[in-house]
């Protein structure tokens, strides 16, 4: 039982966070007072008693973890860092403005923000990533806190997320739902039914408690609860109030997202007991104990192939892989119930405690990794290309976390064959080149698998590899370099007719398609674009000046925003320092442009006049066209 | 009861079905026939009892719905077609090859498949979407049968799918899992904790029932039960064994999608009592009922605006269906929890028979719409553009569907300001280029949206309309036509020096920039290129030639993918009939390229370098540019 000092100081702290979020939004002129002050009463007993952490060492390992996963809620959030003594009164007020670090939705430019949040549904699945690096890789006994909106519940990601916090019994994960009742344009599917909330997380595996989130006392009671669970993730559902405090606007529809008019926001200060000033000491961790060691790094020794051998890009990214793990004990791996496919099972084989199966259960894999990598772990996740696009809403928010993590797409394009289309990525080049400082890489042999894989471990961002299922001639040998944001010129002679580009399995087109030509005279020049983003202009410049502008882009992907587009767009573009400054280009696109099917590969390439026949075709056509110098 | 006629029946039949599946998959050469033994019990009695449906007119309105959730299981869905009598043995043992009907996974060339399958988690809400339409909509008894694996219950998206049919009472949508306890690498998440299922689906407010998959009269029973529930979804928990029928095989790890080699599939068949032939006359739904009558038909009457007025385009959106609405009763509209944002409220207010809120769950979002356009309703759905990307697999999914529905994503760009880039689309037009068959709008004013929404009605494939948060002056009359695949010059003269292409909101900088140059005597001509997919080359081309090859390509989104990705694959590209013959093209691409934060629009959009300002500069530098015809 808390003490009455205990409970007046909380409530006293709360009532700042709530005039801080109304001062805040009022100055701003927009934001989420009353999603803030619906949630300040959790808030302040968590700051104040059960959070571990040191604010002047946000990086430091055994801090617990706060996630906001109501980001909208941001003004809570800084009243928060205000009330811990960290931001001043005059950067509060600086929320939503140019500038600011206080932006509308938490951004990790602030050093005690780990994930960006905003987009609704996602904190929790990050909380789980980081719960997963504090329970098994660095052991140690930190919390990670997240607490979400009711509305957010709708999300079919929390779910994934409650599932695979409860299959890793991750008891150091605790959930709060702030179940104010009214979302941004009504009432949510539940209402204040709390007890449908509990029912969903008992069924998933959850402890579960349901209180009422202005109950001081009860919300001591179900911290204190809560970090006692030794076998499974505690939610608190905490029936509240939007806009609480401030009876004009309590538990009103149409005050979502709205700051208060000046003379509202002056009553609602006074009733809340007008401006306060408390600064608390939030308690920091022992650090003592220190992240468990994985492993000791070995000097790397990437697989190599054999030229002329043949091999999957797939299975070299799982051999790839393995070596890292040797190399480098903070590599992870996680897979979405593919990894005999996409062959992350090498890693796991070897490294089981660094390797987190995530089932079926795409957005969970990519927030599992954002959290793996707020712990600084390099986490590795795979499924089939075109089972990425299930969470790229998960990937664009991770490039606004400033995450790094590494994302490898198998079964990528038609070459797959039988499957069919649903299991075909034939947009995974567009959507994740338009992912903000992503490195999109598309290998066509296992030693530049292996070579590009050495890379992506210290790359920073997003990265994106793209793998392929068929086997693929090796054309380079094991000692060749491949550094991202090159490209290997494969066939080359200072007659040069025209450029044939290519990567992945429509390189090996290229190659088969330039031996014919030659037979018939004419020569081509191969590029390999191994590096799709950032790409290689220098190289494609020089190929174009060589070649008369003549250029034959050849993808195993639709025509829009993969190759064809970086390529296109790396020619017209004048904004760059250096531009091309050659003949008219000229390009033929050979992409996917019908719906494919079921067959083998073989046909499939030929139908969709992407092989090396299409190839020879365009060759002979561009070949006539006149040059423009 | 079942008769033990009955029961030997259904035995028979399921044999046959597992045959059949083994037989089609021992052909291919690969392929699902596990998968499809473990629920060829649920199939036969479903198919002979309880399904209603008519073969010869698959579109009949009153016709139950089948979705095999679990695409792989693909030679199941055919060995019952087999066994229905509408495809030979011969087309069976087409499976998977070139040019076959059977796809791998079931495809809509398929008249009897609906929706395609395969990417998992999607069938339960696309049945959804069928729920909807029969219950709300059409007012018709028939029902939706979905049947899933157990491993794609890990998708988030089939808890959106839960929650949303309990919310909607959907009592005509029957689910049944199939616990076959293996995923493809290994055993799932709850193994054949069939209790734990029916928690989960309890939770969600289903009816639940957990039965013995392969105990015939149990199906019997639990399929009369479900038909009978009046006031929520009922889901079948069926427990059942991986391969069941072929001891050697039967609930093995190592046999997903694997098709037996010929001495074993001769060995299972003689088991499962050799080749049988049986055809089973599936009942035909009573056709006396119509579909409801939603509203006559009125003359459209489009909003119009006043030239000079400002009005946002989402405003114009929400005006301009509810427009639609009236003039068409098959339009349908469904919203993310944000339709007082996307103005999607102004259609519900008027039609809240036709809206469906689909709360913060965007897959389940476009899932309603694919299911409610299999019943032939237009559906339009709406949030933030941004968050149409948690949905994307969804989009994709849709296009192999060829479901014809309409996206609307508000908010896009920086414009929208202070929330910051959580809520920022900047990645919508590169990903919904790269979707098969889609056609990609983006208005800059409120009539423009008019009649852009007009076209939208009929437009076959996924059309997405992106519209902005900020008022936008009405830069064009309410007369103007704006036809799909077109664009429209906004400013022009016989001696234009340079050509800006915008759109949306930079349509409008554009605008502002061309008053600057023009006080200093350069003339500009502007295109206002609202069509992204299909566009307008010819206008391009001839502004090219016009202008020696001097463009400004400027947009509210990541350079990667969008508007300067499409106007540049549309030059270069010769591969179209008639290609761009004019001046070299030298273009400067004004694009988002850091990451956006907090601010007001116009300190953003200057910041971005995509205003005014930056047009008018990078006019001046390009005009400098020597020109090389």
């Amino acid at each position: 039982m808390a003490t009455q000092t205990h409970l007046e100081q909380w409530h006293n702290l709360a009532q700042q966070l709530r005039i801080d979020s109304i001062r805040a939004t009022l100055e701003a002129g927009s934001g989420h007072s009353t999603s803030s002050m619906s949630a300040a009463d959790l808030a302040a007993v968590l700051m104040d008693k059960y959070l571990h952490y040191d604010f002047e060492n946000p990086k430091q390992p055994q801090n617990d973890r706060f996630v906001l996963s109501k980001g909208h809620a941001a003004p809570l959030l800084y009243a928060m860092y205000k009330a811990a003594g960290i931001i001043s009164d005059e950067e509060l007020l600086s929320l939503r403005k140019f500038g600011s670090r206080l932006q509308g939705h938490p951004v990790p430019i602030l050093p005690w923000v780990d994930v960006a949040t905003g987009s609704l549904g996602q904190g929790i699945g990050q909380g789980v990533g980081m719960a997963l690096a504090g329970k098994y890789l660095d052991k140690l006994p930190y919390k990670v806190w997240v607490l979400m909106g009711d509305s957010e519940t709708a999300e079919g990601s929390v779910w994934e997320a409650f599932h695979t916090a409860a299959y890793y019994n991750l008891n150091n994960l605790i959930g709060m739902i702030d179940v104010n009742r009214l979302g941004q344009r009504g009432q949510t599917e539940l209402g204040w039914n709390t007890y449908a909330y509990v029912e969903r997380a008992r069924g998933f595996g959850w402890h579960a408690i349901a209180i009422d989130g202005h109950d001081l006392n009860a919300i001591d009671r179900a911290f204190g609860e809560a970090v006692t669970i030794s076998d499974r993730p505690t939610v608190i559902v905490a029936q509240t109030i939007k806009g609480k405090g401030s009876e004009e606007i309590e538990n009103m529809n149409g005050w979502h997202g709205k700051a208060m008019k000046r003379d509202q926001a002056e009553r609602a200060i006074e009733e809340l007991g007008g401006n306060h000033n408390i600064t608390i000491r939030v308690k920091k961790p022992d650090i003592q104990a220190q992240p468990a060691l994985l492993g000791l790094a070995q000097p790397l020794q990437l697989p190599s192939y054999e030229e002329g051998k043949s091999i999957s890009t797939r299975k070299a990214y799982g051999e790839a892989l393995r070596a890292l793990g040797a190399a480098h004990p903070d590599v992870v791996a996680l897979d979405a119930e593919v990894s005999n496919s996409t062959y992350a099972e090498d890693f796991a084989k070897v490294y089981p405690d660094r390797y987190f199966e995530m089932f079926i259960a795409e957005q969970q894999m990519v927030a599992s990794a954002v959290g793996l990598q707020v712990r600084n772990y390099k986490p590795f996740a795979s499924t089939f290309a075109a089972f990425l696009s299930r969470a790229y809403d998960f990937v664009r928010m991770a490039a606004i976390s400033r995450a790094d993590i590494k994302l490898v797409g198998s079964h990528a394009g038609i070459s797959i064959g039988e499957d069919g289309p649903s299991q075909m990525a034939l947009e995974d080049l567009a959507s994740f080149r338009a992912v903000w400082n992503s490195t999109v890489l598309y290998p066509c042999d296992g030693n530049q698998t292996a070579k590009l894989m050495e890379q992506m471990y210290d790359r920073e961002g997003i990265v994106y590899l793209r793998t392929t299922r068929m086997n693929t001639p090796v054309i380079y040998s094991a000692d060749e370099s491949f550094p991202i944001g090159g490209s290997k010129v494969v066939r080359s002679s200072d007659q040069d007719q025209i450029t044939i580009v290519g990567a992945g399995v429509t390189l090996h087109e290229a190659l088969k398609a330039y031996d014919r030509l030659k037979t018939e005279s004419i020569t081509a020049r191969v590029i390999d674009l191994y590096s799709v983003k950032p790409i290689d202009t220098e190289t494609l410049y020089q190929a174009a000046q060589d070649t008369d502008g003549k250029l034959i882009v050849v993808e195993d992907h639709w025509v829009e925003g993969g190759l064809s587009a970086a390529v296109s767009q790396a020619f017209v573009g004048i904004e760059t320092p250096s531009f091309y400054n050659g003949p008219k280009l000229q390009v033929i696109q050979l992409a996917v442009r019908d719906m494919p099917s079921s067959g083998q590969p073989e046909e499939l390439l030929h139908a969709a006049k992407i092989d090396a026949d299409a190839i020879v075709t365009a060759a002979k056509s561009i070949i006539k066209q006149p040059v423009i110098r």
